[in-house]
């Protein structure tokens, strides 16, 4: 793949900052430009400019269906009709259309978390109204402020309750699924825990917990069953993402995280049978099968798909090529920096995305943001984009990392491209940043 | 400017749909390019590459803050400021900013529009709590869905009540000002009326509506002041829109109708001083002052910002194009079908965006989409994209066109390069049409 990267940086750095955002891939680029110059028309037209439109956005479906693998988990299905096997193919493409069916897409991230949260909330509301409770959700102290804030709106406006689990140490960085299942009661409606975090890179125990979710929804009133929710931002493009395997039923997908554009899609499982509850926030012309009204961004659709169908046949790659330049990372920082380093989502017994560094330089005078506003090549953070830098990660402190630590933690996050000189380039800046900062 | 319809369609047909979206201008399509190749950085990192990619939106917003002349606008803050003409740079700058300010980003005017709505709906029923009166909105039955259906569902829900005021061949085709003022009431928060509409072109009394709900809002308490809302969607890009000299309060900008990219705006009269009311719909990451939260979409952005910017340097141009290009259509029309041509969108007393025409050809075999489906050149619609072709449009019936001549419609809409030679083989080809329906 061609650099990504271009002319946005000065060439002399190098950024490390991935889980920010990631640059436009090329062939997504591409992908852009020709859906906004040849298939501009409006999707909802009867003639050809929409149906030329609305043909990009099926495909884009199609792609984005195969990026979590909604098409391998069609395996029970495809099982029972080979027993017909005169119209496989036709049944085949029945099944493309009804995985199809499962993607909306969204605005970006934020959109999609949102309107689970909202969706679950009302539909608790409408079929739980007798039980005069309001609706209870069950989340993570690691979630994004598109998942925590409306949590905290919805609950100061009496809409809803909540729980918050924090991850831990002894849980190696993770929510512990017996933490959650612990706090489940009959009004609890829905639970959302990101996939992988941001700052630690750690992978939350999803399929466990979704077991656990089953289990009691198989002793619940159907009205009354808890859905589950994960966030998947950080994730996808960097390990495989495999839905039904997590056994969630939504997943949220931000295209800006894996070298796509900023825009999202929402996976809601059976979302055609109503088998999940969904409800739109915007209403309008009744794009996307009514639950996303707004003349659709084909462009940035086709953009979605392009990056989503990257991932399908790459992500193996992606994830081998990130896995050992952030090792090179890591043993390089150890055996320059030696002591002195803590890496801050090394956990014996968790996984990690395998691009993301946490860590911290021990030392009075090496703050985060102090190392990054000396840093002559290095660009990365300290954490989410949006957050201050004034204090340390609540997250961190949460997983046991001392505050001092905490205060000196930076994220670093590498990408496809990130390559073994630009870490050497990288370690030598760290070093020239820490010795003038042990001067003053 | 190059031709920007390309690959879309055929190139053996006539688009004359530009009211349902416009092709992208390339200069959009270069700005969106350049934009997501090389300031890919998220505008929330404070780094060399989040920086890059927030100067890219402030730009936009200027530009989308000069196509509504806010600029221009802004000439009584420059009055009293030449008093203190050492100041006067310095002092435009902040003219600048502040006006920048009244513009934020939004997925589309779909969005725009419901926001508008809820944000209103809330701030009087967090205000006028005490009155026990929902709060109660004016609309008319023009809107598009994005207006109507949010009413509808939130009136469905006994969140507020709504008047719809009908546009009447008496007015011509508009609402009657004093139509709205006289259904007035004292829990009456909005009134939301669109600037020209989509099927006929008719331009809306916006102004004299602004006026008059100014006079109401003199004898009216601040906390209970009635808002003014206009949807601009097909007014610009074809008309001069100087948004304080239409005096509302908010007005919606759609991009992919001026040959902008599928995102929207919304222009919030000094909302940084909190003087008109909005509340944010999707919480998360605080982006655009915390209103609309979600990484923004720099590509989309940077497109509209262009989009807008041809508009605010060419408008007169693309004005007089299109009003050459429709009447000359009219015209042919009017000659070669004599009687049998309607025209439902003109009326002596109002006024028309330059590029529409609706026309009906008087004839039980000449229904609209009849005409369309067996039209070999002209690609047009009978109305909104997203509507159902079955009905005649409610519009032309509330404005006095016979339901039998209503039946009949086509909505033509011409572009900034459609030319005279099109309009030729579009004649010839409705004539060939409607020889074959005839015969038939």
């Amino acid at each position: 793949m061609e650099n990504a990267i271009g002319a946005a940086g000065d060439p002399q750095t190098v950024y490390l900052d991935f889980n920010a955002t990631t640059p436009v891939a090329p062939e997504v680029l591409e992908a852009i430009h020709h859906a906004l110059k040849d298939c501009w028309g409006n999707p909802s037209s009867s003639h050809h400019y929409g149906i030329k439109a609305k043909k990009v956005i099926d495909e884009a479906r199609t792609n984005v269906a195969r990026m979590i693998n909604l098409d391998d988990a069609s395996g029970i299905k495809t099982c029972q009709w080979k027993r017909v096997s005169e119209f496989l193919l036709t049944k085949l493409c029945i099944i493309m259309i009804l995985i199809k069916l499962d993607i909306l897409f969204t605005s970006g991230g934020t959109e999609a978390n949102n309107m689970v949260i909202r969706s679950v909330t009302t539909h608790y509301s409408r079929l739980c109204k007798e039980s005069g409770d309001l609706p209870h959700i069950i989340t993570s102290n690691m979630e994004h402020d598109s998942v925590k804030l409306v949590l905290e709106k919805l609950a100061n406006e009496n809409i809803l309750e909540y729980t918050v689990v924090n991850a831990t140490q002894a849980s190696g960085g993770t929510v512990k699924c017996d933490g959650i299942t612990q706090l489940v009661r009959p009004n609890t409606c829905l639970i959302s825990i990101m996939l992988a975090n941001n700052e630690t890179g750690i992978i939350q125990p999803i399929a466990e917990i979704a077991k656990a979710v089953k289990a009691l929804n198989c002793v619940r009133e159907l009205h009354n069953r808890i859905y589950f929710h994960t966030d998947a931002a950080q994730a996808l493009g960097k390990i495989p993402v495999k839905v039904k395997d997590l056994g969630v039923d939504y997943l949220t997908i931000v295209g800006h995280k894996f070298y796509g554009p900023r825009i999202g899609a929402l996976y809601v499982k059976n979302l055609d049978a109503k088998e999940t509850p969904l409800y739109p926030m915007i209403f309008g012309g009744g794009q996307e099968r009514n639950m996303r009204s707004g003349t659709e961004n084909t462009g940035m659709i086709a953009g979605l798909g392009k990056a989503a169908s990257l991932v399908a046949q790459n992500v193996e790659l992606y994830s081998t090529h990130m896995a050992k330049i952030r090792d090179y990372l890591e043993d390089r920082l150890k055996e320059k920096f030696g002591e002195m380093v803590h890496f801050n989502g090394q956990f014996p017994t968790s996984q990690r995305i395998p691009n993301t560094c946490n860590v911290s330089f021990i030392g009075k005078e090496l703050k985060g943001w102090d190392i990054l506003a000396n840093a002559k090549i290095l660009v990365a953070s300290i954490g989410a984009a949006c957050h201050a830098q004034d204090r340390p990660s609540e997250i961190l402190l949460s997983i046991g990392i001392p505050k001092e630590i905490a205060y000196n933690a930076l994220r670093l996050s590498v990408g496809r491209e990130t390559s073994i000189s630009d870490i050497d380039r990288v370690i030598s800046d760290i070093q020239h940043v820490i010795d003038r900062l042990r001067l003053h």
